[in-house]
């Protein structure tokens, strides 16, 4: 039979008894119908967490469960020997706590009953383990129980995982029919390729769908209610929760601790791995994700989070700011044993700008913060909503509250700060939003509280009607094997996947000091621009000395220089980048105010990435519906193939300004369904197209690049054609896979109005060097034969490239 | 020679004496340098204008150039006869005022030799001007001057200007070798057609730059800021001025005065025409124009407010409110005789949202606002940042006035207003500006009063050193031949093109009522919406009735209704189109989910934009990058032609969305540079794309039009091609031009999995009727050919094309 939940058998009773009668009275009724025993198993019982939320997340599960289907045991282990061990395990167990609405004396029975069912075990071999489970299987029999489950939580360092993991797939498992559930806490890897090890590691020993890893962020109240808000004001929201809509989304988690006492956990990993990865991630996708027609299926909702992670906009140095409270290092060297002169680069606080490139949210930052030692205890996660109205009576015939003008934002408020508890606030000029009325009501008013710079009246604003620990919460989702609570292992690796790059590429930076507390000030403060993230105050002087001594700018003056007796820009990367895009905005609108248009044939390869950004983001007046552009080469691949040099173009340029699509010349290698086949006549008809198009067959401007082994363009040492003769568009053959191009032939080039060589990075520094030297050589070096027969030729490079 | 201005030629002077001396002294040493004599004809002399602002001008203008290179002659001229015309005038000179630095005595010697030099003078016939311009020549022979040029300033109706301006062109332009120049006032017409008409006939009489037509806001001190402050503050606003910083541009003109007593004027114009088509309209192109080079090339200047004019995205019912104050209607029957039961629908507030749709500004909101018996009296341009800054601290934290969390603003104060004077306001917090120390000074501190939501001190706060009117400015200005503070008839064509649009879709509109003074409440707000503008709260009450009765949406419930035993879907056309927007998103969602991709094929024609832009902006779930876009027909002309579906498609959809450059398909009408030749075979080769890529051929979605004649696609009646047989892409031939078209055949259209016709418009309600009727008779109605073999047929009907 199918056993309803007790509140739909006792509606009445419900409301009208208290819970322990109502629990006692079914109990009795439901005795014979229990469906079987859950054994749970606490590894790591008398650590930290486990005294901190554990135990009372189990009793809390056992107060909510008991009398209703299931029996349990509750077994802590450890690697303490069993008297040691059960004398740790019950100082633990002392200080658990039932509900404030429940009778103590009920609460006391209860409490016996639990402590009567828990008993401390060691688990060190892999016999105990076999033990375990043969004790286990000895209850079931000696009290006539079906066997329901089992749940493993692995509260232990993950070093320990392995060996755990192993001895429970291979000895413990329950028997046939019923199920295995093993719970992980964080850290999950250091980084993509470790989290990587780890889960390949532990899906060798369960399916993972027995795998329950925990972000008890999302068993708190307010992040809980993320999607179900979502769903339940879907209406209101439709037209609202998008780019059009909402400015910004701040989602933030500030602490006043600091790391002391910790920093040898902490050393290792720092504020984005310690809350940005996980929490503030997981929170991002509740946000951000396409909502799923059924918010509690868990696989909706995990395909729509995939679906985030892959629409989130790659992070660079530039996204983050990283600081440190200052007391930090002297606090690493004490707990370390650390030298005087060690200092750590650790981040104790991080801010990380993030873009979801995708319809609905382009352009709108997502900005993470966390920090320790900051001025404020507070967690939430803050919509704010563009102000679209405009009030035509001066601010004083406002309407209060309702006011259009006024600001409009959503929060979730996750816990402390100045409201001291979780909640959901909706401005009141917003809409009334509607809460599950069993869970949720609405906040009394506290008169002069001020919340996200307005009065709390100027929200609608709700609570949980009992407050309850996020562990309780997930203890009692893993019970029911409700899996949307928790990450999974694409999950995981989707955001690692995200988070690495950054990571790698912040390992040496150095983090601003802050004093910590409220003398940080303003220290801490972000500006973002363009995709970046800054600190709006100019460094202040540094504690600390960076380590190396880094070039500046100013080292190198190469004013007026030139190499192949063309003339030579030379610059840092970014400032080289921004320097070749303004020189070829000015070519364009100098072409278009002449000719009426401006014809651009443009190199693939990665250096044209970060100019193709520059120019579509910084150049607001370059006159794109007036510029044709053109390939300078392509590989025969589909123009769709992420190897294609137009993908590139694609991806970086054209969809971020509006060139007219008739402007746009991919080169034909893929016609009739074949590539680059001679008889298909791509090369012939790219060069009519530009003869037909083009004046004189003479480009406005041509960029190219330069390799390491000396070609340009798809044009390589000793290609049998395109270095000189007739043909304006030639196949060739790349020593590098995929080896079949197309290209611009040195002839073509060389009768462009301007050509621009970009070459960046060290790796260029050799050949930079010996092409400095050589003369017309094209057979033996390509770019030797760039010389334009009356246009310009310049050279743009950057300090690495020319410098070493 | 060149004679140097005053100012550089005696600087020490110039700031030791006081001008009147400074006059006095070049006065003799330049006596005989004088570069000639200049006649000044003020038509109306005695009207409202010239009593209130120009005969100061004048004034203003003889005290600047008094003793400069040139002598004056001041002729009141109107059509009152002689004796009583200079009793009017002698009134209307009586209250010149000297600016307050100048000596009473000097004052009243110099206003003496004015009043001396100024006379009044019937205009009445054609034989008046011969003798105007015979008197001015027996002046200049009789004190033996060089005439230098003459001003005509037209301060009179509109409808007068003709007969004047034929007068003055045949028998009073000036001798040669001197110049002309006629000045004037608007109305300048009434919509684009009654612009170009008087346009046109001035033409006839003036050359282009003779003509000064007189904006007066273009004189005011913060208007005429704008550009210098853009351009001495280049480096400042560089990265600032565009939609990645600004968050709106507030362009608001607020009176407290109403139309009491100007009503006979105001009846035919209303709030759009008096003021927002040229002030609000001219300091939005200053504002949003790309900043010319140089700002005092009137060229430059009106290059670039014309290609800002370009940028304009059209106004449609949708983009403007319209309000009237209550009395209005009844001051109307007063003023203008009319019965009781008159209601007057012009509108003297409107708010119109103006976007520019360029790479700056997309996005932007501009807001135009202005209206009559409001609270305050204030004019000003608010350019708004977008906050991108976190503050990680609490707000108590905060620096203050410098933090840049703070609103961060600019504003242009035209006058009034709490502040009470011209001013250019900058936000602390964004950067210290630069303006011309001679003539602007930094505005002293006034504790306690709030502009814009912050205190002053919030801003660095600088007015002019003098505040001049704007009239003495223009005189000026027209003296010196400064054009660029007017509106050239381009400027002027270009603006009514962009409001005319408007004006005509609001011409029977009601506007609400709002009873005026702070009694308005918020009765006016506006909110903006993707483009739409409306008022904040709901229609209140209307205190009179609606001239007819429109029918309402709920006259109408064709719910499960069929046509042509297909279904039908009926509705007003915003929610018809919001309606098959839906429907073909959820097709493409259920097409990607099932094959990966979706393929679309689009008509072309009027219809289908509203819906491309419903798709572009209201569909972010849309599987874009998963989806092909093919034409079910095409004009054969460039693509690139306005008159290309394809265009359409692109101007409309394609800017909008990221579709991949290779999933869209535009028929290949132009190749080899001819148009849909025979035996370039470009129907083939479509037709062997679709083949390829698109399985079976069979479309996942291809949408329909209907004409009036019955033809879909381009398959027109009687067609040879397309109606049945193999072919799967056709050449036709249409009764309008172009005439060559290319088409989708029947035959392919009915292998489509589905099928939607989109039917909009009461020219449509016969053929909706007549094919209702027909069986298949493809020859005579194409349309009635479309079957689907497999797939399924939706009619989108609006209700004026289904109900007439």
């Amino acid at each position: 039979m199918v056993v309803q939940p007790l509140s739909n058998r006792c509606p009445g009773l419900w409301k009208m008894l208290t819970v322990a009668v109502c629990v006692a009275l079914v109990g009795c009724l439901q005795a014979q119908e229990l469906r079987g025993h859950v054994s749970i198993i606490l590894l790591g019982a008398t650590g930290d967490l486990a005294k901190k939320y554990l135990w009372q997340g189990l009793f809390q599960l056992y107060l909510d469960e008991v009398g209703k289907d299931h029996s349990f045991s509750f077994h802590g282990a450890a690697l303490t020997a069993p008297e040691r061990g059960r004398e740790l395990m019950a100082k633990a167990l002392e200080s658990l706590s039932c509900p404030g609405d429940m009778a103590p004396s009920h609460c006391a029975e209860l409490k016996d009953q639990f402590l009567r069912l828990s008993q401390y075990r060691q688990l060190k071999t892999a016999e105990d383990y076999r033990t375990l489970s043969k004790d286990i299987e000895a209850q079931l029999r000696q009290e006539d129980l079906r066997e329901a489950g089992r749940i493993f939580y692995f509260s232990v360092p993950p070093f320990a995982y392995a060996d755990i993991a192993r001895s429970i797939n291979s000895s413990c498992r329950p028997g046939p029919g019923a199920w295995l559930r093993v719970v992980f806490e964080k850290p999950f890897g250091h980084d993509h390729l470790s989290a990587q090890q780890l889960a390949t590691e532990l899906g060798s020993f369960f399916q993972e769908e027995e795998m329950y890893r925990v972000d008890h962020y999302l068993g708190k109240q307010a992040v809980a209610q993320i999607l179900p808000f979502r769903d339940q004001n879907r209406r209101a929201l439709d037209g609202l929760w998008n780019r059009h809509h909402v400015e910004r989304v701040e989602i933030i988690m500030k602490e006043t601790v600091d790391a002391e006492g910790r920093i040898s956990f902490y050393e290792e990993y720092g504020v984005i791995r310690d809350i940005l990865q996980n929490h503030l991630t997981e929170i991002l996708t509740l946000v951000a994700m396409e909502l799923p027609l059924n918010v509690s299926s868990s696989a909706a909702v995990l395909q729509h989070k995939l679906q985030t992670f892959r629409s989130l906009r790659g992070l660079h140095k530039g996204s983050a700011v990283m600081g440190q409270y200052q007391a930090y290092s002297s606090q690493a060297r004490r707990e370390l044993q650390k030298p005087e002169g060690f200092y750590s680069l650790t981040p104790t606080f991080a801010g990380v700008l993030v873009h979801v490139d995708n319809l609905r949210w382009e352009g709108v930052p997502f900005t993470l913060v966390s920090g320790k030692a900051l001025d404020e205890r507070v967690g939430y996660v803050r919509v704010l909503f563009k102000n679209q109205a405009f009030c035509v009576q001066h601010e004083r015939h406002w309407a209060p509250e309702q006011s259009p003008c006024l600001p409009r934002q959503i929060i979730f408020h996750i816990g402390h700060g100045e409201l001291g508890h979780p909640a959901v606030l909706v401005s009141r000029n917003l809409f009334r939003p509607s809460l599950p009325a069993h869970s949720w009501t609405e906040v009394q008013g506290r008169p002069g509280l001020q919340v996200f710079g307005r009065p709390l009246s100027d929200f609608y604003a709700y609570s949980p009607v009992r407050e309850r620990d996020a562990y309780s919460i997930l203890l009692s989702h893993i019970f029911h094997g409700r899996k949307e609570s928790f990450i999974t292992t694409e999950n995981l690796l989707a955001s690692w996947i995200f988070w690495t790059p950054l990571l790698d590429s912040l390992a040496h930076e150095v983090p601003r000091l802050y004093p910590g507390g409220a003398d940080t000030g303003s220290l801490l403060d972000l500006e973002f621009n363009g995709g970046h993230l800054s600190f709006s105050q100019h460094q202040p002087e540094q504690l600390f000395p960076r380590p190396g001594l880094a070039l500046k700018p100013s080292d190198f003056q190469v004013l007026g220089a030139r190499y192949r007796e063309s003339p030579l820009v030379s610059a840092w990367p970014e400032e080289l980048i921004s320097r070749l895009a303004s020189d070829i905005e000015a070519t364009a609108l100098q072409a278009v105010r002449r000719f009426g248009k401006f014809h651009l044939a443009l190199s693939g390869g990665s250096s044209p990435i970060a100019l193709f950004q520059q120019l579509a983001t910084g150049h607001y007046g370059f006159p794109w519906a007036h510029t044709h552009l053109w390939l300078v080469d392509e590989r025969c691949v589909p123009l769709s193939d992420p190897d294609s040099n137009f993908q590139g173009l694609q991806a970086h340029l054209l969809q971020h300004v509006r060139v007219p699509y008739y402007n746009i010349h991919p080169m034909p290698v893929h016609l009739r369904q074949r590539l680059c086949a001679e008889e298909d006549q791509g090369a012939q008809t790219y060069a009519r197209e530009i003869s037909a198009l083009v004046a004189n067959s003479s480009f406005d401007l041509v960029l190219l690049g330069m390799g390491t082994d000396g070609h340009t363009a798809s044009l390589f040492p000793q290609s049998p054609a395109g270095l000189d003769g007739e043909q304006l568009v030639v196949l060739t053959h790349s020593p590098l896979r995929p080896h079949q191009r197309m290209s611009l032939s040195l002839p073509l080039i060389n009768r462009a109005k301007k050509v621009a060589v970009l070459v960046m990075g060290r790796t260029k520094r050799e050949i930079t060097m010996l092409v400095s030297r050589v003369g017309h050589e094209p057979k033996k070096w390509p770019i030797s034969g760039v010389l334009p027969s009356s246009g310009q030729l310049v050279w743009y490079m950057d300090y690495e490239a020319f410098l070493g």
